[in-house]
C-alpha cells in the first residue's frame, strides 16, 4: 500500500504493471511467462465468467471437458493449424518416470482434439448443431509476457460448434462476436469495433476470423475476443460427416470462439488512473464499501453496519447489484485516509464514509470512484438510491470510453501523415487500403502499425490505398496494438 | 439408446462403465488415461462445483487461480512430498521450439507452487489467516485407469490455508472435513465416515490427514474427499514466516483440502440401477422432464407446454429446484417408451407424462426414477406439490443409502472368518488393529482390504488386533476400496 503507481502520463506500461501488481489482481510466477491470478483478479475473472456463460447457454450452449494434452500426431492432422501453432507449443516427454513414445501438446486451443471426438459423435442430422463451450487453461509458449494480456498460460473460454450448413455455422461465429460485443460494451463498459480479421490476422485454419477490437487509453488497440468461421477444414482433417435429411453423408461446418483472462488486462487499461483500478459496477466484486470514521462509543461503528445491514437487506437486487457485494471496513488501527486510499486502489465503485458529524446530521458521504466526486446526502432512504447510482456510473463509464475512443479516431490520407501521427497521438487511423497482404506487411514493418479489423459497418467510400495508391473501397483502421 | 448396458448383478464393473459411456456423462480420449467429460457430466460438476463454491465463500475462502506448471526444483523442496509424487509426474522438456533449462512439472497438486507464493506474500498476523482454494485440472500419471474414479487429468479444487496457531490449523482441517461430509449426505445423498487416515494412507507431506469414506452397492469403499493438517512441514520448507503479536518470527501453521470430479464416480455408483443413473434431484442437471404422448391436433403437447410453462413461472424456486432444471421433450418421430427409457438412462428424478386420456381426466402420470414407481395424480396443483416432491426423492435416497450401508458394515473378530467375509459379502469388517502399519500391510498383501479411516466417533472398545492378536482399543472399518 505504501508503495507507488507510477503516473500514465510519466510511463503508460509501467503504470499498468504497477497497478496489476499494487492491487494485488496477479504476480508473477516463479515460472517464466506464468502468473498468479490473486483473489481480487479472480474474482473479476469470475464475474466476467458468471455473465458470459448465461449467455452462451441462453443461446443454446453446453458446457464440456475436453483433455488438456493433445497427441502430438492429432495438431498435425490441420496443415494450416499446426504451422500457426507448432512454434508455440509446450511439450511433455516424460510419464510416470519414463520417455513417452508420442509426445504429448498442451493445447493452446482444442479443435484438434475436439474434432477427434466429433468424428465419433456425429453421426446424423439429428445430432446437430452441436454447441460446445468449455472453461479451461492454455498455454502458448511467449517470449514477451506481460501480466493478463500476454502469458505462457491463460486461462479462456473456447466455443466449438458444428452445424449442418455453411450459412449456419455463418450465423453462429456473428452471433457469437455480437454476444462478445455486448458483453464488452455492457459490462465492461468498453466499446469495441465489430469487424473481420485481414487475411494476415486470421486463426490458423479459420475461413474468416472475426474480432472485436478496443482502444486503450493511450490509443493503442486491443483485440479482445475472436469468433472464427472454420468452414469444413477441421471437418475434412478430421473425417467429422453426417448423414443429411436426404441420407447423403456431408462435412459438417464449423465454428469455434473465444475470450481469456486478457479481458482483465483490456478493463484496467481502458479505465483506470493514477489512484489505481477503476472497475465497471456490474463487475466489480466489491460494488459498495462503507467505512466509518469512528472512535469506540460515539456510536458510528454501529450506524455503519446498520447501513451494511439495511443494504444487504432492503434493496432490491435489481440489475446486476449484489446484495453480497457490499462490504463494512471496520478493521481497526487503520486511518480513514489509508482505507480510502485502498479502496480507491482496488476501484470499489461507491463508498460511503460516516463520521460522528454525519451520524449527528442524519448523512453520509458518498463517493463515486469512475469520477472521483463526493457528494453529501441523506441518510434516509440511501440504500433504495444505491443500485441506480451503481447503474449511472456504470454507463457514464461506458460514455467516457466511447468519447475517448471518437475522440482518437482519425481519418488520415497520406502515408506521411500516417506515419507523423501514428506514434503521437496515436489511436486508431482510418485509412484506405487496397486489400493486398504485401502493403499491410510493408506498412507493419515501417510502423508496427496492424490494421485492427475490416469494420462489418465501415461504409463505402472511394479512395486511394495509403500505401500503394491503388484503388479502395472503404477506409479501414490502422493502430498499435497490445 | 439400442446398446445394452450389463446388469450390476452380472459385472458390476462392467455395469459402471457401460453407464458412464451409454449416458454421455464421459468418454474416452485418445490420450491414454484421459477423458472428455461430456456435457451430461460437466452439468453435474458444475452443480457440485456450484454447490461447494458457496459452502467454501461462506466460510471465509476466497478462489485464485496458480499456474499449472511446477518447476522440478520446486517440487524437490518438501522431502516427503516429492517421494509421494514424483513417481506419478508428467513432465514438460520442450517449449517454444527448445529444450527448456529447468523441466516443469505438470502439478499433481499446487502445494509447492503456492507455498513458495505464500513466503512473498505472507509477513505478519495481518496476512493471516490466509484462506485461499483453486478449481484446476491435476495431473498424475495413472498405469490404470477408470472413468472418473481414476484418470490421468482430473478436475478438482484445492484449497490452501495458511494459519497463526497450530490449532486454527486443526479446526480448519476438521471444519473442511465436516463441509465435505455435509455436501455428501445432504446434496449427493450418500452417507459417509468421517475419519483419520493412517500413517500409509497419509498425504505425502502432511501431519495428519482426514478424509469422508463412502461405501458402493458392491459393497466397496471410496474416499471421497481429504483434509491435511500440513503443521509447519511446508512452512519450513518454503519458509513461510510470520510477525506475530509479540513481533516474533514464526512459522505459519497450514491446511489442503481437495475433492475431485471422482464424486461424479462414487455418485453414480452410489444410486444408479441397471436401468441407467440414479440422480439426486438437488444436483440433477435436469429435475423434471414432461412428456407429451401426443399426435398432431389432439391438444397434448400444448397440454405439456403449458405444463412446464407453469412450473416455470408459478413454482416457488425454493430449496435447491430451479425452475431452468425442467424440460419438455416435445421431439418427433421417437417414441414415448424410446423418451422414458432416455430419460432414465440420464437420471432425471420426475417425469410427467401427459397423453389424450389423461388431458381429458384432468389428470397426469407421475413417474419418480429413484423408485420407478409411477403414480396417477390430479393435474391442478401438480406444479406447487413438485419441489416436495423432489425433496423427498432426495431424502429418500439418502435413507436408501443409509440403510445399505448400516446392513453392510458388520463387526469381525477373528481373521479366518475376515478372509471368508471380505470379498462375499464383502462392505465394511469393523475389527479390532493394534495400530502398527505392519499388521496394516499383512493385511493388504493377504486381502486386499485397507483401512478405509479410523472413525471420529468410534467407540471405545477392548479388544486384540485381527492380524497379530495385541491389544486395541477400537474398532475400524477395513473393506476393499476403489
Amino acid at each position: 500500500m505504501s508503495k507507488v503507481i507510477t503516473p500514465r502520463a510519466k510511463d503508460y506500461s509501467r503504470w499498468y504493471t504497477d497497478l496489476v501488481i499494487q492491487a494485488q489482481l496477479a504476480d508473477y510466477a516463479p515460472v517464466k511467462g506464468c502468473m498468479v491470478i490473486r483473489p481480487h483478479g479472480y474474482a473479476l475473472w469470475e464475474n466476467i465468467q458468471r455473465t458470459l456463460d448465461a449467455m452462451f447457454k441462453e443461446t443454446g450452449h453446453e458446457n464440456a471437458y475436453f483433455p488438456l494434452f493433445i497427441p502430438e500426431s492429432l495438431l498435425q492432422k490441420e496443415a494450416a493449424h499446426v504451422k500457426g501453432f507448432a512454434p508455440e507449443c509446450a511439450v511433455v516427454t516424460r510419464g510416470g518416470g519414463k520417455e513417452l513414445e508420442e509426445p504429448l501438446i498442451i493445447r493452446p486451443t482444442s479443435e484438434t482434439i475436439i474434432y477427434s471426438m466429433y468424428s465419433k459423435w456425429i453421426r446424423s442430422w439429428r445430432d446437430l448443431p452441436m454447441l460446445l463451450n468449455q472453461w479451461v487453461n492454455v498455454v502458448r509458449w511467449e517470449m514477451r509476457t506481460r501480466l493478463f494480456l500476454r502469458t505462457t498460460e491463460f486461462l479462456w473460454q473456447e466455443g466449438h460448434t458444428a452445424h449442418a450448413t455453411e450459412a449456419e455455422a455463418e450465423e453462429e461465429t456473428r452471433r457469437m462476436l455480437e454476444i462478445y460485443a455486448t458483453f464488452a460494451e455492457d459490462h465492461m463498459a468498453m466499446p469495441v469495433l465489430r469487424g473481420m480479421k485481414t487475411e494476415a490476422e486470421r486463426f490458423a485454419g479459420a475461413v474468416r476470423t472475426y474480432s472485436i477490437e478496443a482502444m486503450m487509453q493511450d490509443g493503442k488497440g486491443l483485440q479482445a475476443g475472436t469468433s472464427h468461421n472454420l468452414g469444413q477444414n477441421f471437418a475434412r482433417a478430421f473425417d467429422v460427416k453426417f448423414q443429411n435429411k436426404n441420407s447423403q453423408l456431408e462435412y459438417v461446418w464449423s465454428t469455434s470462439w473465444g475470450v481469456s483472462t486478457r479481458l482483465i488486462g483490456a478493463l484496467i487499461m481502458q479505465h483506470s488512473d493514477d489512484q489505481g483500478l477503476v472497475l465497471p459496477p456490474r463487475l466489480a466484486p466489491i460494488q459498495i464499501v462503507v467505512v466509518p470514521i469512528f472512535k469506540s462509543g460515539d456510536g458510528v461503528l454501529e450506524a455503519a453496519a446498520d447501513l451494511v445491514k439495511e443494504i444487504r437487506t432492503s434493496t432490491p437486487g435489481n440489475g446486476s447489484f449484489e446484495r453480497s457485494r457490499v462490504r463494512l471496513d471496520d478493521r481497526e488501527g487503520l486511518s480513514p485516509g489509508f482505507k480510502f486510499n485502498e479502496w480507491e486502489l482496488r476501484g470499489v465503485p461507491i463508498r460511503i464514509e460516516i463520521g460522528p458529524r454525519d451520524l449527528k446530521a442524519g448523512q453520509v458521504v458518498v463517493a463515486t470512484r469512475h469520477d472521483r466526486q463526493k457528494q453529501t446526502v441523506p441518510r434516509a432512504g440511501l440504500a433504495e438510491r444505491l443500485p441506480s447510482l451503481l447503474e449511472e456510473a456504470q454507463k457514464s463509464m461506458l460514455e467516457r470510453a466511447r468519447t475517448h475512443m471518437a475522440s482518437r479516431s482519425t481519418p488520415v490520407d497520406s502515408y506521411e501523415d500516417f506515419k507523423k501521427q501514428i506514434d503521437a497521438p496515436g489511436g486508431f487511423l482510418y485509412c484506405h487500403w487496397c486489400g493486398s497482404g504485401e502493403c499491410e506487411a510493408s506498412v507493419k514493418t515501417e510502423t508496427k502499425a496492424t490494421i485492427r479489423c475490416i469494420p462489418l459497418d465501415a461504409p463505402e467510400e472511394k479512395g486511394s490505398c495509403i500505401r500503394c495508391g491503388s484503388a479502395s473501397d472503404r477506409r479501414v483502421p490502422f493502430a498499435k496494438a497490445y
